[in-house]
C-alpha cells in the first residue's frame, strides 16, 4: 500500500517533530478532478462531516413541512455544535416543536465542547446531558423523522430502523452510489456511518454545490440545507470553531464541515466545487491546517479570506509555562499542482 | 523521502479509520541492531523518555552525595508522574532536602493528569502548581544539581545554564556523540530538548543496560538509576500507566519510559538491550500500542508478562453511550522479522 502525502507537520524549533500524512480531494459537479493528492480511491468514515447529507431525510420524511421546521432548526441538525446558550436553545426549539425532550435523545451525553460553557454548566452543579452532546441537533432531527413517519422514536438510531434507512438512501442519492454494510461502524454518537471513498464524498459535495443531477424537490431540500448552514454558521459549530469562522467570512458561499478523526467536507457554492479530506491519523488540528490550506489555494479567497485562511494555516503552539516551543503548519508543497 | 510502516491502526466495526506509522529499534551493547524497522537515522526529539539518562547530572555534580538523596529521590526526578498524592510526597519530600520550594520549579503548573488526583484538588478548592506538573520531579531534581554546583537556581532551565549544559554533557557521554543545538527544541516543562538519531537513543539505552563502556563511576550511577525506577514504578507514572505497570510486571528486568508526541525508550536489562519508538504523528495511545506488541515480541516475557503485554497491545474506545465502537490495534506484520 503507498502512503499519503504528508500534508502538514509539527515543527519543534524549526525541527519537524510530528508528520500527519492525508488524502484530498476537489470535484465539480460533472465529476471532474479538479485537485488532488492520496489515495482518494480508499474508502473512510466520513463521521459528522456529512450531516448535510443526512439531514435530505428531515425533507423526504415530511419532517420539515409537518413541524414547519426553519433555517435555525435545519442549522442545528447538521451541526456539530460545542454546547454553547445559543446551540442549546436552538436544540431545546427543535425538540418542543415536535413534541420530544432531552430524555428522547439517544446520543449520550457528553460535557459541552466549549469551555466557558461547560465551566458555566459545572458551576451551577449541573451535570452534562445528551442536549450538550455535539450531535444532538442531529438526534433531534432524527426524532423528527421518526414522528413524520409514524415510526417508534426510541431506537431510531438502530442501523435498521426506518429512520436509519432513510438516511442511509439520502446519503446513498447524493454520492450516486450504494453504500456497504460490510464498511459500516458504530459513530460516536451510536448511530450507522458508512466508509466510502474519499472521492466520493468530493463528487457528491459538488453535486450539492450545483444540484446537478437531482430532481427539483431534492434540489430545493439541498439548497436549503446549505443557506441554512451558511446564513446560521455559529450554530455549525461555535464560538472559534474553524467550520463556524470560516463559513463567517465566506458570506454564504462555502460550506464546510469537520468529522471526527480528521475529516473534513463541503462545498465552494461560487464555484460549483465538492471537497473531501481525511487525516490518515485522525489529528484534528492537523486537518483543520490542512482545510484552511486547501481552501487558501482552491476556493479562490479574497483579501479578507485570504487573511483569515492564511492565519488558520498555520498554529503556535505552547508550553506549560506559555512560551511557544512548536508550530503546527500544513505542508504546501504536497498540495498538488 | 520514504515513509515508515504502519504500526498501528484504528479500526471501527473492523475497517481501518486510523493509520499510525514509526519507526523503532532494538539494540544490543556493542551496537548490533537486533530488530528495527521504519528510518531510525531520522532525528527525533526524545522529550521525557530520556529523564534516565538526565538524571546523570544528579551524580557528576554531586548532588547525591550532598544532598543524601535515596532512590525514591531518583526514582521521582526520572518520572513523568500523574500527580497522585505519593508523587507530590516524593517531589515535596526531595525539595525539602535541598532547601527549596514548589515556588522555585519552573516548569509551569498543569492539572495533575491523573483525574481522581485532579478532581480531589478541585474539590477542595485549590488550583493546580507547578508541584502537580508531571515534570516537577526532574525539575526538583535539576534544582539539587544547580545547588550542588553552587550555581544560580532561578534560570537552571535555560540552554546556557551550568545545569543544561552538564545535563547535555551526560546525554553526550550516554549516546557516545555530540548533540547539536540545531536541533535543540523547547521541552513542555521549558527546558531544552536535543534531537538525535532513533538509533542513537537504541544504542545509548542498550549500552546503559550493560554498562559498556562507562567508568565505574558512571556504571554505578546508572545501576542506581534503573533501580530506582524499575523498584519504584508507580512513581515514574500512576495508576494505570503503561510505564508503571510494565515495569511493575518485569519486578526488575525493564526500564521503559514514555516521552511526549508518540516516544517509548528503555533497557530490557536481562537482555542487555536497548529500545527507541517513535510514533511519526506523535499520537500518544499507538505508540503504547506499538511499544506493547514490540516488548511482546522481543523482551522475551514469560506467561504473566505476555498476558500484560497481550492485553495492552489491543485497546477498545467506547463511544458516549458506552458500546464499544473502535478498537486500537498493532500492526503485528510491520513489527520485523
Amino acid at each position: 500500500m503507498n502512503s499519503n502525502p504528508v500534508l502538514a507537520e509539527l515543527a519543534r524549533n524549526g525541527w519537524v517533530e510530528n508528520r500527519h500524512r492525508g488524502a484530498f480531494c476537489i470535484y465539480d459537479d460533472k465529476g471532474n478532478i479538479i485537485a488532488a493528492t492520496g489515495d482518494i480511491e480508499r474508502a473512510i468514515f466520513p463521521r459528522s462531516a456529512i450531516k448535510s447529507m443526512q439531514a435530505l431525510a428531515l425533507f423526504s420524511s415530511g419532517a420539515v413541512e409537518k413541524f414547519g421546521l426553519n433555517e435555525t432548526d435545519i442549522a442545528i441538525a447538521v451541526a456539530s455544535h460545542h454546547g454553547e446558550t445559543e446551540h442549546i436553545a436552538a436544540v431545546s426549539s427543535l425538540l418542543k416543536k415536535i413534541g420530544s425532550t432531552e430524555n428522547d435523545l439517544q446520543c449520550g451525553a457528553h460535557v459541552p465542547t466549549n469551555r466557558k460553557a461547560r465551566n458555566q454548566l459545572f458551576s451551577t452543579g449541573a451535570k452534562p446531558g445528551a442536549i450538550h452532546n455535539n450531535c444532538s441537533g442531529k438526534h433531534a432531527g432524527m426524532l423528527a423523522v421518526a414522528k413524520a413517519l409514524g415510526v417508534s422514536s426510541d431506537d431510531y438510531w438502530l442501523l435498521d430502523h426506518p429512520v436509519q434507512k432513510l438516511v442511509k438512501t439520502s446519503i446513498e442519492e447524493v454520492l450516486g452510489e450504494k453504500l456497504s454494510s460490510n464498511h459500516c461502524g458504530t459513530d460516536g454518537c451510536s448511530i450507522p456511518t458508512f466508509a466510502a471513498p474519499l472521492k466520493s464524498f468530493g463528487i457528491g459535495f459538488a453535486r450539492m454545490a450545483t444540484g446537478k443531477g437531482f430532481d427539483d424537490l431534492t434540489k430545493g431540500s439541498i439548497k436549503t440545507i446549505f443557506d441554512a448552514a451558511s446564513n446560521h454558521p455559529f450554530l455549525i459549530g461555535g464560538t472559534g470553531v474553524f467550520d463556524s469562522e470560516v463559513m463567517q467570512v465566506f458570506e454564504g458561499n462555502l460550506v464546510c464541515k469537520i468529522g471526527a478523526e480528521g475529516v473534513f467536507c463541503g462545498a465552494i457554492r461560487n464555484l460549483g466545487l465538492g471537497f473531501a479530506l481525511k487525516c490518515d491519523d485522525g489529528n484534528m488540528l492537523a486537518a483543520e491546517i490542512m482545510i484552511a490550506a486547501i481552501l487558501l489555494k482552491y476556493a479562490s479567497p479574497d483579501a479578507v479570506q485570504r487573511d483569515f485562511l492564511l492565519k488558520r494555516s498555520e498554529k503556535t503552539l505552547q508550553n506549560w509555562r506559555g512560551l511557544e516551543v512548536a508550530t503546527m503548519r500544513s505542508v504546501v508543497s504536497a498540495l498538488g499542482n
